[in-house]
């Protein structure tokens, strides 16, 4: 088994997630997967850092994944958005129900006839909670790990409830943080998009998403931030009573992320000899490799063993790699993994006290006193790492970037994101769309400063007012 | 909002389930309920602790929810024991599907088939994972919140394989341990009990129970360990290559735990002024209660914070109560929500530089110099009152036992649990359930030394030779 080269992107996505050991792709149900101990240990301490994130203003809480019929279809527009990719419980045993369950595509219909419940004044505002669970959609298209899936099995939601617009607008605003700063902790650069109105999330008033590109130069919707105003609050009936005595419907904000982040990080960092992950998140942060040499072998491994009690102490996650394999076989089987730091001791290293040292990210190797390394260092590495993987990130992307003049220029993207000039009406939209054969991912609401247009010009369809828009081909 | 007293018991489990903010329990759908983010919290940090258990040798994985009937079906005896209780997916939108799927009731079949993908040779054994997922039940029974749910949340199952029928076992005794292990954590008494021949797990070749006894003397089952011998292996093809290089069937065990575990908690530790939780998993720790006094607010006051600072340096999770309510008012909201240790602090204490400090599961009330509180103290409280639950939920379960020495005493067993001594035949267990209209649990595994009988008789049915065995109306 080995990798195909990075740049035939789909199948080396197909085989690292395999080889990796993130999930196995043979169960034998379309669109479902098996997380691996390694891929969920990656799982567990990526998602570690979102709950910590949520932690510091929303409660924790868990919602049935059962959701009835009845309360499934009150919100017209929601419903429509998800009818198709629902899947439907109709039996019980050997007995049909009453009522059809639906698996949750998401669960704004499980939760807030519940927020009806627990609202009832203007004290219980703001209400801010989170839950990470599986939802469901009956895919139909093409699935893949992570990406698309008909069990996604680590969706994290957030769900709130303001007194007012502009307080929930305020929400909106710092989910957006929050999502930074995630992805900047994960070195995933991403695009801040407001999505066209015609293609919001169902229910909504708008919806901004987090894009980004992947190798392939598709993009990839990592997060999704909702303005749901009081369309569901009127559905289902969640008011509160004012301090003036009078009932006011809540006004509302949804924000999600699933296990798409892990495909992200996967594919954007990942190169031809497999995982790159960030020192943080790594199941296996460091991998120690005795460089064997006749006669020499005990001092070897004895140099090794106060290496491994030295990051033990420090409380790196680490495996001393003292197998019969060969040194490179070692590089290898650990460079797979995503290992981000590795160290080599052979017999030189022993005399001088040393380490050989090299990072996953790059092919610089340099010698440390072992006597050296602490907490602190190791710390800087890490970062350090982050900011070139982050870099590295970026350079790509910028690769991908088009910048079209005019609607000529969007015939032949082809696998290139093109960020033009556009107003918001919605002819326009369509119509560089149905021009570029791309999907309109909506205007930036913030513009990266790897993104190089500064100056906004009139719309490139129509000539009237217009701001930056993205298009691309996407996930 | 008043809580019925415990003798109530059903009625009293009903109300603080809703009053102490654990779940809610008015989600439209029969059998499923909301997990509050007080009791999710309380349920984190239960969960917390048996992650710890299990990671010590098991590796955590996620298996998809939907199960292809196909595969649900292979072991026969395994679904007729859930035929009965399986929801039922049968569409995707609105197309009939090719397979239908089945939300899994417990995992061996979303697991064993691709086992059989993962182990090959007698390197790949042990194989030990585990997951915490919800799995579900179609029961049509009276449902009831954290004990008999359609939608289980929070399903530990841990599954392993193993060379021999003889390893299998001596895993059986670790997983026993185990649970021992995680239930002595929750001062949660049990008796650990072999179920009967003909009411074991479908597909297992026998089961090993852990019971334990509700308040009205009903037994509640909080966990379960399975030896499965090679059953599942033959049907899912599992098999693995030996040393000699022959093909051997595996041999498998599982043993889960759910949410039933915090009813247990609640059920048995709670008093007739609320929850009564240990101090390592209680979502707050300690109150800090300031006792007003004209013209003395502003030094206790004073005081009040500084004890909280120390708490904060302490790293322990508490609430300084400076609300407006009345210290009675105080009392009765932080009893209700069970927190271990209550501090209060009135203008006689600032003086002396101390605090009245009581516990929730006594009445007692001492006072402690301030700067004496330390680490070392709060565990000594701590495990000291984990101690003093322990004993009082033994005393309670010892009230129930009742030692009939003939088949008369047990006709009217009533809300008693009885020991007697019974042979393993099948005719002998079920004319005593006939007799006493309760279930037989099983014989016990080993002897609590709060059961008192030491010396087994003969069969108290046929004579025969006869070892300790259990009868109780159970949950």
């Amino acid at each position: 088994m080995s990798l195909p080269s990075k740049d035939n992107f789909s199948e080396w996505y197909h085989e690292i997630i395999q080889q990796a050991e993130i999930m196995d792709i043979r169960y034998p149900v379309k669109g479902l997967y098996v997380w691996y101990p390694f891929g969920f240990r990656l799982r567990n301490n990526v998602y570690k850092k979102l709950r910590e994130i949520m932690d510091r203003e929303h409660d924790e809480v868990y919602f049935p994944t059962l959701i009835p019929e009845t309360e499934l279809r009150k919100e017209s527009e929601h419903i429509r958005g998800f009818e198709n990719e629902v899947y439907w419980v109709t039996h019980g045993g050997n007995d049909p129900l009453d009522v059809k369950l639906a698996l949750r595509p998401t669960s704004e219909t499980a939760m807030y006839p519940m927020f009806a419940l627990w609202i009832r004044s203007h004290a219980d505002l703001p209400l801010k909670v989170y839950q990470i669970v599986n939802t469901f959609r009956y895919e139909t298209k093409h699935t893949r790990p992570l990406i698309r899936l008909r069990e996604i099995t680590s969706f994290k939601e957030a769900h709130t409830a303001h007194k007012s617009f502009e307080e929930a607008e305020i929400q909106v605003k710092k989910a957006i943080e929050y999502y930074k700063e995630f992805y900047d902790f994960l070195a995933i650069p991403y695009m801040v998009i407001r999505r066209p109105d015609w293609d919001k999330f169902p229910g909504a008033a708008y919806t901004i998403a987090f894009d980004t590109i992947m190798p392939d130069g598709r993009t990839l919707q990592i997060g999704t931030v909702h303005h749901l105003a009081d369309n569901f609050a009127k559905t289902f009936g969640i008011l509160y009573e004012d301090v003036g005595g009078e009932h006011r419907y809540v006004h509302q904000t949804c924000y999600g992320i699933s296990e798409r982040c892990i495909a992200a990080l996967i594919g954007i960092h990942g190169d031809d000899n497999g995982l790159v992950l960030p020192f943080e998140v790594s199941p296996i942060q460091a991998v120690i490799i005795p460089i064997p040499y006749k006669g020499k072998d005990e001092v070897v491994r004895e140099a090794s063993k106060k290496l491994a009690n030295k990051l033990s102490d420090l409380g790196i996650k680490f495996v001393l790699d003292e197998s019969e394999d060969r040194p490179g076989a070692k590089y290898y089987k650990w460079e797979l993994k995503g290992v981000p730091i590795r160290f080599e001791i052979g017999p030189k290293e022993v005399e001088s006290g040393e380490v050989v040292v090299s990072f996953r990210d790059e092919k610089r190797k340099f010698k440390a006193k072992i006597e050296e390394i602490s907490s602190e260092v190791i710390s800087r590495w890490a970062s350090e790492m982050r900011e070139r993987m982050r870099k590295k990130a970026i350079e790509m992307m910028k690769q991908k970037l088009v910048y079209p003049k005019d609607v000529d220029g969007l015939k032949e993207l082809e696998r290139n994101v093109a960020v033009i000039s556009l107003c918001r009406n919605r002819e326009c939209g369509e119509y560089v769309e149905e021009i570029s054969k791309a999907r309109l991912l909506g205007w930036l609401e913030e513009t990266p400063w790897w993104v190089e247009v500064k100056e906004v010009d009139s719309c490139i369809v129509c000539g009237g007012k217009g701001s930056l828009a993205v298009l691309a081909k996407s996930y």
